[in-house]
């Protein structure tokens, strides 16, 4: 039987306003729009996706833990959270597949609180700053990444 | 007349030993596979895309310079110098065009000195931790940001 | 129409247990006291109030989210949450009303964790250290604020 | 004979040239509008107010030890002193009447250097962000403290 | 009527996942496991137990809350949000029993977010490193202490 | 011929005061009860065990050298050298066995010089905040952990 | 009628000391000579020039409040106050006109505590490290300044 | 003709309250006793003394000022203005006699922010702890002195 | 024969784009009108004028090494070198002749990483703010400097 | 029968190299000559005085534990263990006599790391930068203190 | 055939003006007397040696790649590049010989700038402070480690 | 007579276990081997070599004394204790002759806190990184500085 091909994508804090709050910084798109990019995306690379969108840190959490053993790659924007749960940090450590770190804006380039992402280091591969095109270019690299990992 | 359909892809220091540095880190592939799968998917969608490697401060500087008025984007990973070149960061400013900053590894996973790029301020997107698949994804990004750049 | 004249009260963490929890620091009067002295206050003032009290951050930024485009001001003491919460940050900043920080203690004259709030940068005013006096002082800011804004 | 009735309220540097000096701060009410608004409100519950401008530590200072035994509260609004004043904190330390720390806008949302009070460890209350209405704001809160001081 | 002999064993995020995740850190023992000691351990010296497990900060929050006035002692292994929960500490600081705090790793071996436990100002105790073994002898340490407290 | 059955005890600068120091922080029992108390919990568990208390850094590394191929455990009380003694640590690194860092108040609620552990990087477990009571803990936790180490 | 043609000169606290403290730093002339120098300086290009010397950090705010809508320009070398005094940086933010920063000596290049100047946010040009000379200097570059002011 | 036999006595902000001012710190003597101390102790060893209390920052620079040539010695309690001035650091720094600071309390031992004192480094000896008799020790140090300055 | 006559000006990385790179900041002029604005005041006072600009930091050493036993000073503007460059720091060193560090904008009312020169401990004197004002001001203090240099 | 007479004079390492080691910071005068300057101080004031001289941080633990129930005071110079040894803290707060701290040279005037002292908030008062004076005037603020300890 | 027998001896900015540069920190011999001894030293023990001196960082990086394959040993003083050039760093990374760190001076002694090395975690061994002396030591150390690396 | 010829080799905490501790780090070579192996080298360039290992600060302070007039110079390698101890540094610092800091392993590659030596500032020269072999190397050093110490 084949691998998981499922794509768990996951959306903290926030990111239900997308489209209504601070469009200067995160554009007019809503959150169902970058879902449906995404899932086209997905679609056309034979995997499924599935979303949650939650406010709830152990929401989060517990999503992490449902795709243990289920879900070949976790895509994840998770807000403000990014820059302070530990508790999400150990749990995507306790994911075994692929994880993807996305925003939509560059934290790099905002307030000093958005610079240190505490799950980046548990986090294969790093996606910022490109609006809604992230989610595709996203996807994407969780294919490649699934059909031919880097060596190192 | 059509709008400038260049981009110039930028390396800096040791990338030349790609292939051969740690592949633990960086893996296997040199940098001119690297430039070949950019080009390639430059090409694809329509762009010349020219290549500078240097391991000179300078040279980069210059080389973001020499895209002025004639480069739509640059995608520039300036190893080492990332975290301390604030010439780079100067250099980039003055640039009119989309810029990407690139890494193989995830910076923000390795020492600590890897964890603040000072360029990042001046780009638009980062890709990191991809290994080589990040030269594709970087191409696909720039071609989507200059067809239809995000709001905000 | 008239405009909106809701006044959302968030309580977070932990107050529930007011009037039990260190009266020497918080005083003897419960939660529901004050609850009812703001409700009294808004209502002199022609002031619909709602009051959500909750231990839950993701519960505390939906009620942000629930007050948009609903309510005219928020008031909010968000207990410890005041000082880590960068997704409540986020909420706040995307309320397009008032919003007034409320603590019962002077903070910046207590444990050192709590002299920065990170709501502070998206509150437009901040009143601390006044006991349950506070909630009448809180309604009447709004008030006024609502009737004319300070110029600047 | 009745306990003293007196509000004595203190301005810092700069505070003179207030609707001239960065309205879009600090708003185009003069600090003459101020004291009226504060001595309206004190008179409304019976109270007399003083009223000191200076630009001068020194004189701040001696304007709180003239306030000992003499005064039931002391507003105080120490401009850019507010963050360095070691002086005066000790000084308000000695007062043993009411103190309440104002600002006219919310310190913790400008520069980081407005972020500290080193008066606010010696402060009962504190109250900023809303303009000339936080004159009002502070006169009735002294009013209500002195009527009924919180327990804890 | 007897004094309260009821311990509370509160569990937080990710813990679900022992034995699962990271066994090099955590062993391979399950949470069931642990609990099932801790009972055994608190029945042999004529204790009831109580264990919640939750992903959520405001559950264990109001864990706490509940053991107000019914539990003599809290056992509490706050996994990530040891290091990052005031509210946490707000709510332990409001119990009037015994607290111990608990962890399976030691905490100051491992990474520098982990040296720093924002709940061990309000702890009693503090047992790390033992692995499952310290499930008994944290039930041993409440019983000993609601026994025969140490004098200061 | 056995595996050794020697646990080392050892206690550091101004634990000889023990009972007479800072009762409100430290207790009325001496040094000489927790040392009878730890060797009854050792004997009751067939364990030697042998105690030093000193005054001199010197000492105290000398005692854990003599450890070395003779004792199956240290337990140790380094008073205030835990906060800066490199020489202990790197002395305890050189331990084969399994170390035990003990405390009778909890350094964590005191003063900030007594939050970091030195040696608590070379410690397998830490036991703190418990009193006299730490001593039997600490005993019983050797003779678990040589009986059946937790795996990770 | 012509636009002011004053400009102030300030010199702050130990200043009128010149040319007896510490000569090997401030070098032999004294304050009487400066303030000569760049009378002459200023008179040679058609300006007036007031001076004030003053210890008190007061005072300077004041005269600062002074040069409001009567001079052009403001020297300002404010002495050790350069380094604290915010309320001499929120009285110069109010000046509508030129400000330059003026030291004998290079802070830069002496203790710590003289590397940052408070003020430099709200000067337009710094000047520091020529002695006397930097007198005439300031003049010239007040008068240019107000001349041809540079563009961005 | 003799040498200058002038002992200069200065006290800071907030000095002419002692005996009232936090008691438990400062002790119930009052400025007058202390100065009335240093005298009597200046005169059994034929020194003048001349005291200066002053609440004012640039007062007390300028007292500074009007030793140089005139005092043999100055003992100074800058009081908050220790932690602060460096306009007073400069100020000392070119007074050509002997420096004492004294304190009532022992800073070290107090806040944070009293640790530091800026003068220090200007000071050629300290005494701090002793309450009131500080004064006569500090008197009888600058007796020492200057009779038989100590070598090196 | 007379001594050297000569003056060194260096320009550091980008400033080749002067006139076009953010001209809000850096103003309109091209480096070419600050080079012949400097030569003109060179000649004026009877010194030839040297310019090298180079985005090359080893350049900027070596121009720096050919000015010795050569050129009577140096002004640098060594871009954003000037906060990172210690080769730079000590090539500067080992000049014997005047150093005059220039910059166009005001670096301490910048990024802060544009806060610290680390060639300011090397520099005679330092001139900043006045956009190419600049230019003739710091060819005005080396012809005075060397004149008639400051004593001290 | 009367309290104990006394004072326990106690010097830390390399305090027996006075009068050869950096004279130019220390002075020309031997320990044996401070010890002398010290007993005879004493002796006029009716105390017996010991002295003990050791590089051991262990040993001067001991001498304050040994001074315990014995001596009325302690009079220590720890030389550099004064800023690292928090077990000489330790011992010293268990002490409950008068507790002095000397230093020769003005520790606040020299290098970083001895501006901070870990003993002198477990010391009533502090002598530094009076050389050998300093001992008599130890002495005498001992007796005083133990006379009439001041109120505060 | 033999394995290589190549030192590569790499000298960064500012070496080039030894003997006239500073001579009170680095001495009187010029570059040429070093390398001179260098390679006298390395023949001596049937080495080749061969020198690059560069002021450009970008040089230096690729004297490193030039060494890979062919040098034994690199001998490395690279100036003040060492305490700021990862790109450096990450060059001697990639090289598979021996590096030794070699300085003049003690940097350990000298400015702060220059106490960290960012090269040492690359290096092999480092000898610093012994003027010329040090050249020889390095290729004593070179030929020892290859003929007999240490264990560990 | 001859100017004295005597090494002194010092060897602080937990050296004596070299060749059992940590072998990954310190290689398997014991401390005897390093002392025959620094004597041999003595030896061979006519000085006599005197051995001290001592696991006791103070021991260690005091065999410096001893090398006072003397020894022509010291060797020391003070384990962690080079990171600590401030007694250290003072000792040497009043030692007349030449020392030379080693170190088996490479300091700077390794944990934070053996990154900083409080010794070295008293050092003439560092010897790090090269195992046994660096007693070899500081022999031949001393030897060389001794014969013809560098100018600067």
């Amino acid at each position: 039987m084949s691998a998981p091909r499922l794509i768990l994508l996951l959306s903290g804090p926030n990111l239900n306003l997308l489209g209504e709050r601070e469009p200067a910084v995160y554009g007019t798109e809503t959150l169902a729009d970058h879902v449906a990019a995404a899932t086209a995306a997905a679609s056309a690379r034979d995997y499924a996706l599935e979303h949650v969108q939650t406010n709830h840190e152990g929401d989060l959490v517990e999503a992490v833990h449902g795709g243990r053993g289920r879900a070949a790659a976790i895509i994840i924007n998770a807000g403000a959270l990014s820059h302070t749960s530990w508790s999400l940090h150990d749990a995507l450590a306790a994911f075994e597949g692929v994880v993807v770190e996305l925003h939509l804006s560059n934290p790099a380039a905002r307030e000093p609180f958005r610079h240190v992402s505490v799950i980046a280091p548990v986090s294969d591969g790093f996606i910022a700053g490109f609006g809604g095109i992230g989610y595709g270019l996203a996807v994407e690299a969780v294919d490649q990444l699934l059909s031919a990992p880097p060596v190192g």
